[in-house]
């Protein structure tokens, strides 16, 4: 069979599965994720033998260790995996939920209810876990899912798609409700992309190229973000103390993901008293700081900011900071380089933070916290598919309920339109 | 000046005036709003004169008669456009609204409050009223706009233009607020679709045709509507009295527009009770009936319904029927032919009422009304600025909250994270 009927074959089992997902009750769900979670832990065996395959081949294609270890399944891979799902189990179901109503004057009844958005398709890079942790929160919500991942994690995928289709028929449900392409040429991928009749909705996940793949050749809204350049700016009012701590963390606690700092900025009346300690503090934790001129005048250690770095995502214990102004400087500094995802002020003084709050466009916007807690986790969404920094649909970390939209049921007695 | 440049120049600008609008207040927006309503009442004969050229070129360009009448701007297109704009002044402003909101075991409060989605591109076909429609909608909800009329409206738009920004400015808005592309060539659409980083949004209003263009060229997301291919179901236990109305009314009132009823479903232990009565009032009224061979004997008068004729939109007093076993295989034609916009159910009985509301997939799924009650004026937004068909977003009809998005804000007192 041809890629493209391969995939259209697999979109059009898709968009059935999806009809009939919408259906089903809450406790059908519930009860796949938690025989899925069981089933990953009995059959580890058979996910290890899988991805030791992947790992033999990854090796022999010399990929980076990194790349390596990104694709490795380990016992807590496994743990993680079958958690996770028990927590979505035991979150609640967004779909049926009435979300507005009203009654108009002649009588209608006109309601907006949440429903499933029906097919999803998802295309990620090496690891594997995203199978899993992806269709468990698609299926939660009601969606049939596509899944390609990267061709170096083929093995695993299949397998982990086996057990996720064997768990689903158990709890009655449809089979084709998750399906992994198995083809490993992107023109699998292109052809996803061009299933609008059967595809609601795309969500890349991996690196700024891949993104930037997916929506130039997608017909199928996307959500995604291409990176995080989060900024924290430490104004003049700041809590000093407090400060360090908050920049400390935005950095070092786990520099490699979007939510971490990219960037600092410190307004210039605290700079003496700020930037020499918080610099040690980085130093010692083995973070480079590329510094503007008033930053190295404090920092002399520090490496020079070229114009390339204000707007570059490091994803590593790479700093740049800067000496503002004002907050009005460091506000059109994050208007000009920042990516839309997270942005912090320190500040005790009550009409910055409020200015600061309304006047940033970013999908969180902080006062006294750390950029770290961009994370649907930590937002109380319970769990996350992603962050997304474009508006449309969601603009920020997106739960369950983004993973449904509404649609209008209206109730009536025969009202018929007469203007 | 390059249309790229031009374009650009554009996209910048009104990047620049969105994050403006952001912050501007409810009375300002309100005040350019009324501001314009009464420049248009006061310089009409600005708007009739360059109309006017448009109306001279199109007729020399031999366009037809359906066509110029679209173009045309007459004393009551201004009233209605003037009073539309009172009426969105009226409405309550959705900017700043707090959606959600929550407290973190650490303290943190969280929520999500409602902000312009930023820049919003309207690429739309003749009409010279959607430049002032669709310009006041997108600047009470806190947007900046980019139109892109049809060339043979160029100068009535243009015109419309200038006063929209005369009246934006004596606000204290930014003029920039609102641009017309001045350019008629279609590759200045095709470069405005490639403005990701100044666009948030684009809107498509027009034919098939030119939807499916924008949606195969943007890499901006995209809301829009292909057709609406709606269907009334008339069920066994229907008032049959009620859905004659019901049907008439979805039929007849204006077949021109996208809620128009196009297919009629009818139960077939009802059919020789209903169809012959009804097919005789849709006769009286000129409709051309394209009827299944049970309705052919029901109806001789009537044509033979092809299968190329379930999936068409025909916007015209035709209408397509079949009589169906029951309400499966009602539903099974709706999900093969529909087109995702509104659904209809004429039934008495409780469980197929509940049973279609939750298992038909549209904008917009109503029991015992006429489909033409999908409108945002009908349901209660107030004003629409398009039916979406798309699921993520918006489903269904586009009101002044749907030009929004909702970012978290996030206060804390130096909470940084651990885990």
């Amino acid at each position: 069979m041809s890629i493209e009927a391969t995939v259209l074959e697999i979109a059009t089992a898709a968009r059935a599965a999806g009809q009939r997902m919408a259906q089903v009750s809450t406790n059908q769900k519930n009860q796949a994720l938690v025989t899925l979670a069981d089933h990953l832990e009995t059959e580890a065996e058979q996910i290890f033998s899988a991805n030791l395959g992947d790992v033999k081949q990854a090796e022999k294609n010399g990929l980076s260790a990194a790349m390596i270890d990104r694709l490795k399944v380990t016992e807590a891979t496994i743990s993680a995996m079958a958690n996770g799902l028990r927590e979505v189990a035991a979150l609640s179901d967004p779909v049926g939920a009435l979300t507005e109503s009203c009654q108009r004057p002649n009588g209608l009844q006109v309601s907006r209810v949440r429903v499933p958005l029906g097919v999803i398709g998802i295309i990620y890079e090496s690891r594997p876990n995203v199978t899993v942790d992806a269709a468990g929160l698609c299926l939660k919500a009601g969606n049939a899912v596509i899944l390609r991942g990267g061709s170096e994690a083929i093995h695993s995928n299949r397998a982990l798609a086996d057990l996720i289709t064997a768990s689903l028929t158990a709890s009655g449900l449809p089979g084709s409700a998750v399906q992994v392409i198995p083809v490993t040429d992107r023109a699998a991928v292109t052809t996803l992309l061009a299933q609008e009749p059967f595809v609601d909705l795309i969500i890349p996940r991996g690196g700024e190229g891949l993104i930037r793949f997916v929506v130039s050749n997608s017909k199928i809204p996307v959500l995604k973000h291409y990176k995080g350049v989060c900024h924290v700016f430490v104004d003049e009012n700041a809590d000093l103390a407090m400060a360090e701590e908050i920049c400390f963390n935005a950095k070092v606690q786990r520099p490699g993901v979007c939510n971490a700092m990219e960037t600092l900025l410190v307004h210039q009346d605290v700079a003496d008293a700020f930037l020499p300690k918080m610099g040690q503090h980085f130093k010692d934790a083995g973070v480079t700081i590329k510094g503007c001129d008033k930053t190295r005048r404090l920092l002399s250690w520090a490496e020079e900011a070229k114009e390339a770095d204000w707007p570059t995502e490091y994803l590593d214990l790479i700093l740049a900071v800067r000496v503002v102004d004002d907050i009005d400087q460091a506000m059109a500094h994050i208007a000009t380089f920042g990516s839309n995802h997270t942005e912090v002020i320190v500040t005790q003084n009550y009409a910055r933070a409020r200015r600061f709050v309304q006047a940033v466009d970013a999908s969180a916007v902080m006062v006294n916290a750390s950029t770290r807690f961009n994370d649907g986790g930590q937002l109380g969404l319970g769990a996350e598919i992603g962050i997304s920094t474009s508006k449309l649909h969601a603009y920020g970390p997106m739960g369950l309920t983004e993973l449904t939209t509404t649609k209008f049921v209206v109730f009536g007695d025969g009202q018929v339109r007469t203007a």
